[in-house]
């Protein structure tokens, strides 16, 4: 099988985000022009690699497109993850409810600071980082938001690794290198601002 | 001038990030292409858009060549930011060091709601939301993370807009409707975890 190009899938993820939030019953390609900028053409193409007939003259209906689209990157089922350092960021994210998450399921929660493992209320179970190989094998938990500080983050990851993980989602600010079939995002806010600052910078 | 290309400037903008973290003199082009996936020729011709000359036989000098980028890109000025919604994810960024933000800094924090601006501790200064355009403009504020619930995203995003903000960092789960000359950078977390995900589920 031919495999779906990285942009095509970038776009679909998106694309099932706008379908998601839309309230209108058929969304056309020149409204998701105007959302994207990706041209019908583009748009179509990318909806062509799903199979099937998903337009139709008042547009695509999200109602089926959406469900398409998620079983073909593979979003249809439940993904368990675990939060790694809670700090301020990390804990943020433990206390989020359970449905914002949508198909991910956050599992575990780790920190080296036992005491604050101890301490922190949270709805999640806590457990100190000496026990991240032991958990992620015994609840198969895939993913992982690394929220430790810069300065350990390296270790983290390279612990994380060795446990199984198979994703990481790296909010600290550093390219942290791990073997290459271990896909790693780099999330790190600063750089979101830099990224967006540019664009600012095109408009003046 | 001709415009330096969206993706030239992505990258210039991560390969900023790999130097400025790297521990050696010089960084060559294979090692970059070992990080990123990006051939040598493509580094090179991102490199040339900066003018000058940036290599040597020990490759890349991050004490010049991360100047030189920084200029290029617009991020040798400081740009100031303010924080929208104070709830945990909110809260959480108001209370980073003021170091970790580098050239941007952190201006202000708003929420709607007035009990919590007066009850949070916040080494920066806190107003309730209807102060926004005041603010903004007193203190000629150009970008904002929103952090407010999904609910009430739109409507921030638009006061954002009609108080003169240059550009948003949208954290909510929504594609926020703005004028086309706003940038917009959704980073929502879930969407992150899809991205991943998503490449994670190839490997397999």
């Amino acid at each position: 099988m031919i495999q779906m190009p990285e942009p095509t899938k970038e776009r679909l993820l998106h694309l099932m985000r706008i379908l998601e939030k839309s309230e209108a019953s058929g969304v056309t390609s020149s409204h998701i022009e105007g959302l994207t900028g990706w041209s019908s053409y583009t748009i179509r193409k990318d909806i062509a690699w799903l199979g099937g007939d998903y337009g139709s003259s008042s547009g695509y209906h999200p109602s089926v497109l959406v469900p398409a689209i998620k079983r073909a990157l593979g979003l249809d089922q439940e993904r368990r993850f675990c939060v790694v350092g809670l700090g301020r960021l990390g804990s943020a994210y433990l206390n989020l409810d359970a449905s914002a998450w949508e198909e991910f399921k956050l599992i575990a929660g780790f920190d080296t600071n036992v005491n604050r493992v101890e301490i922190l209320k949270s709805s999640v179970p806590l457990y100190p980082a000496y026990k991240m190989a032991d958990i992620i094998n015994r609840f198969a938990i895939e993913l992982a938001l690394l929220c430790v500080p810069e300065a350990t983050a390296q270790g983290a990851a390279e612990k994380l690794v060795a446990a199984g993980i198979q994703g990481i989602l790296n909010f600290a600010p550093l390219v942290v290198r791990v073997p290459p079939e271990i896909p790693v995002r780099n999330v790190y806010v600063v750089d979101a601002l830099r990224s967006l600052s540019i664009q600012v910078k095109d408009n003046s």
